[in-house]
């Protein structure tokens, strides 16, 4: 298999570079009957959409985006729902003076020894930009999904700088251009993302996403565990260095008391007290709250001159213009919740199908 | 697609349970005329077999590994390599007075509720057991990259205690029962370990897996990067709740300057003077090691006894017993190298297939 | 994708080869709590097995099934089924004095030059023998698909010998060795079959199967049509060149008005007046009986001298012993059904996915 | 996975319907550094486009072609390949008055049982319109198997008249409206197809289409077969009923020394002095040329009444109108190639993953 799809059942397969004329997907497998209009995925990518506020690119893009196929007078019809979008604010001039150079943090390199070409034009294919695909497959998942399933994803730290999870309010979110759910939080990073970028620098971040209301059993042991393909779909976001689920990494310092989620019965239905398991046993979902934290690292495209190579093998040094984001940990709060929906969706369908669901 | 298989090209498909007769593989798309014989995969499973120390399961497992097809006269044939260990120690009766209840930290409620049927004799389908499956595969895939690519792993923390990385000495880990690469940690760890079973508790650790010598170039993007296949194939491991790659989680808390890998030649090749990316850059290797961790929750098989619910939805308590590792993260360390191993080549095929490598 | 795998969501992998120790198969995605016994398998197995008459191979095989797995108390658990058939009557010497010789129309000369290496034993892998474990998953598929799906084959068709489909009596078919429906066309069949033998020949064959009872909608256009699947299914039998669905070839000499299947109620409900769609419409099934038919070249094995070639480039002759069917469409048909059963299980979990069926 | 993909390794998946605004598909997995331009698949597509002669469909499109990423200063980048088509002559109101009624024959039924819903315009996803993007994808496909495989095909047989084999002109092709090899042949149909089309009917043919100079070892046994994929290729073109490869439905009538292809030395290289198998052994690629043939119904849009049903499940009778073409075989001819083109780049691909070919 190519790399350019994702899922089994729920299927999207995704085209275009970040100067090219448009960006696409075709979302696949999608069940019949579902209400869906362009505004249903429009409402997703404004909320990705660079220029958003002044904290993230400046690149200039309605990103609006087109239905092609899939959909008959506002129902799903079972075929395949054809998306692109047109890219508006394309500069690939912007990067013809590094075109030889390989920027440090990026996939220039990679991309290069892996097929031998190099399409230069801002990071191309490698880009973010691919990320508006995932948004709006996700807006498609979530209908699929259903009401019933809630999902949504806050900045949890950014730098060194962690919210204060007892003033965790999910109201705040659109209230500061970070999806910080912490308002005290919220105004210590607009100061040091003013620094970072003062400084021509750049910071990491961590994100935490989470799904309410998702049925029991979804998940495919013993290599397709819904914790398992969360992980994969987490991951691939780009500048994500690492995932965890419930407790995470915490885990390894607990003791088995203290990390098992004792069971009990509460309004007469199975309820767990704590949840380290982040909703997740033996990779099939408990019914409660899917839990999972990403860390991002730092934009690795900034102004401050970094060494590297050229494509001759010659040392030089690189200095990354065009129009970046300081932190792309905050573009990645809505592109977190996209890649959950899609794994759930397509858990869903896959459940539905051996277990009748 | 089910999930019991694992992998693209490289691709193997596991069957069996904890207190059945058999588990087994089938390992397929091996290239042909790679020298194969049983001794080969033996060396890994005695690394992970339980009863190798007293801090491991007591079990009493051989696990003779036993090739049926797929090699002939001492060669791969390109067909597939059916694998299978019988189980010798199976203790079904352990078992029956739980059969009722719900482990928790166990996916007993989880495939209970999925299924509607739960196979209870000691985590059945679910029991760490399955991964004996993986590091035979993970052999077969070691095989396929060849002697150039070098994999292995340590236990880097056990509980809240880590390792002093200055220390680390690969030649320490056959002298502890840890893989533990800092011979003062392994001392601390077993202290700490002998109070955590005297307490009839059990403990998480941290593993950290390499792999040295991987080409350029392998991953696909924008889905199957290499870093979002290992993150689900090393999250799909038993206990595993976060993997992280290169700098991970402690990317978020770095500058752009601070993270970012210069590049520079060295001894006429490009090399990246440090390794935040831990090997992957877009997805794609760069050639420098690859370095994934991996967090595994403590053991949820305890004495102590922890607050549950039965079949019937009623509250009681659940002790127990059977033979448990009080710390899986140890048997962890083979697993998280069959499954490195495994993506790999996985990746390597998929890589020759597109680019010729 | 490796080729020993088939299906997508009733997925099965099968291993072993001809003369080797066992062959053996995994079954996954099989809904839970179907009731599974080893003797539902068997009876299929029985019916394929070598030696049923004198007119197919007298290798001696009871092709005993054994369940390993996938299976608790009766009932498949959703996890695996392990399945696997010991070899009993192995003879690899048979084939020794031709290990260095390429059987025209086998596939020792494409296995060769494909891989490399050749198993000469009996074909080995690209035996016959596969089929086994095609019946075995075949059974299964039967379980998921229902009472209310039957599947049967007949042969309809020897060298140029047709039966005449105005005595087509299902009830015949366990009367006579060749699976024949037309009593009169089973004795003439018999009388050919023995001067085709005692000339030391082979014959061609065309097998017929149908599945009745089918649920209206099952199939995934554009490229998973049920018929498509259908005719790989099929052509994947060894020794198969033919695959065609209701009028088939016959369709190309048609009009339009003569191939057209008009619609109309029948006791209330939707029908089809004739059949020439063989129940299928773009690919998805209309509740009519599915109808396929499969050509079958005569046996390769034969023991009259045939000019062909060594490993060494040098043109010789070759005698085929060993222990041949005279005209393998008989065992053909029994792995038709099950070839049709696993399509059509596949589909229909595929359809429940995304329709809810 | 949903159905609109096809391959594994060279994969493209295809969106759009026939009077909606655009069709187009991805084509992912093509190796970098392949020279590719518009023209290259142009040249395909307006081999197939309607309108080309007055014996097809007198639709307008111009079936312009556009790549829309993946193609980077002419040459492959190895990132996915994004294609469209504006349909420019869409005329859903055509199909008005047929929108509660199901057309014998076509998807009409099958679809709205399935999907509970239907895209009543012109058979919608289920027209051959989708065809256009197996021929885009097809010479892309041709592409990555290069210059040293010719793949072509011709009309043998329509209605009930067949060419004279002995008469074979592959330069005919390009001098009668049919892609017929015979041009005595191609005077009778002329002659004939006026009478069909003046009778308001239609009429079935078969097609022929071939591979030279594929390399040997394509193919993967025992499930993925090359014969088994290009059966499900070929059968998954719309109105196809039957496939068959080398002797194909032929060979039921041999004998094995008549079906049995001798292997000889010719020029100092194997050769097969027959060609029965149609290139394929076991599965696999011989060298020698691959031939498949596909019969292909009479179309089922005719002005005749015909007996249906409607939505509301009463007997009614439907006149087709619309724009068709009176034999569809002949816009299979180039469908067909583009099929077996996209079955032997995916193999091609496959076969260097494992064997390194």
């Amino acid at each position: 298999m190519p790399g350019n799809s994702f899922g089994h059942l729920f299927r999207f397969t995704t085209f275009g570079e970040s100067h090219g004329p448009a960006i696409g997907c075709v979302v696949d497998g999608v069940p019949p009957l579902i209400p869906l209009a362009e505004d249903d995925i429009q409402i997703y990518l404004d909320r990705r959409r660079p220029g958003r506020s002044h904290w993230t690119s400046q690149r200039k893009e309605t990103d609006q985006v087109r239905i092609v196929s899939g959909v008959f007078e506002g129902q799903t019809t079972g075929t395949p729902i054809g998306l692109y979008i047109l890219n508006e604010d394309t500069r690939p001039k912007d990067y013809e003076d590094i075109k030889d150079k390989f920027r440090p943090g990026h996939a220039d390199y990679t991309y290069y020894r892996k097929y031998g070409i190099r399409d230069y034009r801002g990071g191309s294919r490698a880009s973010a930009r691919e990320t508006t695909m995932r948004v709006a497959a996700g807006a498609v998942a979530r209908k699929v999904l259903g009401d019933g399933v809630a999902i949504r994803a806050a900045m949890v730290q950014m730098g060194g700088l962690k919210i204060d999870r007892r003033r965790w309010d999910w109201d705040e979110l659109d209230k500061n251009p970070f999806w910080c759910p912490d308002a005290e939080a919220a105004k210590e990073w607009e100061t040091f993302l003013k620094g970072v970028r003062k400084a021509g620098s750049s910071t990491g971040a961590v994100v935490e996403v989470e799904a309410r209301g998702v049925p029991e059993g979804l998940g495919a042991p013993v290599f397709d565990k819904l914790d398992g393909d969360i992980a994969k779909a987490l991951m691939s976001i780009p500048a994500v260095k690492g995932v965890e689920i419930g407790a995470g990494f915490g885990a390894a310092a607990l003791t088995g008391p203290e990390n098992s989620d004792p069971i009990r019965m509460v309004d007469g239905r199975p309820a767990f007290l704590t949840n380290n398991a982040g909703g997740l046993l033996g990779g099939i979902s408990n019914g409660d709250d899917i839990v999972a934290r990403l860390a991002l690292k730092p934009t690795s495209s900034i102004p401050i001159p970094q060494p590297t190579i050229n494509k001759a093998g010659e040392e030089t040094e690189i200095v990354t213009k065009g129009r970046h984001d300081p932190c792309v940990g905050i573009r990645g709060v809505p592109v977190a919740e996209a890649m959950l929906a899609i794994v759930l969706a397509d858990h869903l369908l896959r459940h539905k199908a051996q277990c009748g669901g």
